[in-house]
């Protein structure tokens, strides 16, 4: 059963397109609220909505169906701002890139039963409500993370109804342990290794045009919002400091294989990093 | 005014989009070789040839304008072959990402005043004829070098003529010295920081479904051909090394920055980032 009333807290790249399709999808009410007013309005304008509301809690109350769409610090906050308004048989969620501090906070505020983590692997540098899009989440991975053991209690399984039957996606149950583990590999250190290059080559001061297809797909990330990632990669911090210590070991070790003009070592590195990346388009 | 033959020596993602542009752009002899039977088969079934060679001294003998579209050791090689078979007022180029050994060993052979190098900025990570565009050369900037000094001669003109009249490119007119500093840090950088990445994540043992967008983006020039890249990291070392120490040193300027919990210092490094970043696609 998809709910009939659904709150969406925070209209940008996320939000913007979970309200979308889930009007798409036929839900009757979809209230939202952003504090970015213009988000707000087009996201209303644009049919995503059918109701805005001036706060989140006018948003949230009465919502069966509660979707907090904002970076990680305004997300732990508004679990404390919005529990209070969940009834009994009501879910919130949230869509975070980290996972153990929200479950945590969530448990804290006395949502257990009423509250599962979310995460769509649908990540992109743009931001706001300019770059949702009802389909982004269609055939995407969504990571939910329970707040108790897997394979969760009612609230996880709604919210992996909502992800698959709503939205399109293909939900994964996962602990918040593991998911924080696991995306420090998958996408904070993909992250941090495309800001650390667009700073080193930001530093030789050379003009756009220098630069082909092959520096733009790799350092694209680089274009995401700092504020959200410096809280992501902080809140992530000891797995976060375990992929970026690998990663420096095998760019160093490419460093001295080109150092020592070895051949088949740069082969050899160069032929696995291949397989894995064809792996991915498999 | 527009080479009337032109001699195709490889005929890969660079070559056969060459050799199709020319064809498009009325060149009325287009005659091409591959040590690929089944790439040289297809461009010419594909109408991107008038002709098929059995060897490259019977592709180039005769022909206005040669292009010798190969990694850079077949190129060096290739230049010492078609030296002899080469006219006065005939001219021959190539596409090889690392110009200094180019240009050296077409002086070496003789070929002042008949050669210049170049480098179409339009690499992809793949490869062959099935990765061949007409249109791949369109508006993108091609580096154009000289044997001798800047804006260099007869043989020069020509090579910047045929990228900016037949493929539609911008050629910009180099040093080799200069195009090979430059490259390590816009092109063979990203490509190695994209081979240590996708090499750190390959450890791993994930599942493709765990990689979203971003990091499939930011590993994609790892996809490329080992051989190719090898040659060039050897070829352009101590360039590429001074590019990849910066880099092993942002990263881990980044790393420790996480480490220590230094929320400023991540905001400014990201923020430089995302501004560099954003600059390439204004």
């Amino acid at each position: 059963m998809s709910p009939t009333s659904l709150a969406v807290i925070g209209l940008g790249a996320i939000g913007g397109s979970v309200a979308w399709q889930a009007r798409r999808a036929g839900i009757k009410t979809v209230v939202g609220f952003s504090p970015e007013t213009a988000d707000l309005n087009a996201a209303f304008e644009a049919g995503a909505l059918t109701a805005t509301a001036p706060n989140p809690e006018a948003a949230a109350g009465g919502a069966e169906f509660t979707v907090i769409a904002a970076p990680p610090a305004a997300t732990l906050e508004l679990l404390d701002r919005l529990a209070p308004l969940i009834p009994a048989g009501a879910v919130i969620t949230d869509v975070a890139s980290v996972k153990v501090p929200v479950v945590a906070r969530a448990l804290k505020a006395g949502l257990a039963g009423r509250f599962a983590g979310g995460h769509p692997l649908a990540g992109t540098h743009a931001s706001g409500w300019g770059a949702a899009r009802a389909d982004r989440f269609r055939d995407c991975v969504v990571y939910v993370t329970p707040t108790g053991q897997l394979p969760g209690d009612a609230a996880a399984q709604a919210v992996v109804r909502f992800w698959s039957e709503v939205m399109q996606a293909r939900p994964v149950l996962m602990t918040a342990e593991a998911h924080d583990r696991q995306l420090a590999w998958t996408s904070h250190l993909p992250q941090a290794v495309a800001y650390a290059l667009a700073s080193t080559l930001a530093a030789r001061g050379l003009e756009p045009d220098a630069f082909g297809p092959g520096a733009r797909g790799t350092t694209r990330l680089a274009a995401s919002q700092p504020d959200l990632w410096v809280e992501i990669f902080l809140q992530n911090r000891d797995a976060v400091l375990a992929a970026l210590d690998a990663a420096v070991g095998d760019l160093a070790a490419l460093r001295d294989a080109v150092a020592r003009g070895d051949e088949a070592g740069l082969r050899t590195l160069f032929t696995t990093a291949q397989r894995f990346r064809e792996s991915l388009d498999a």
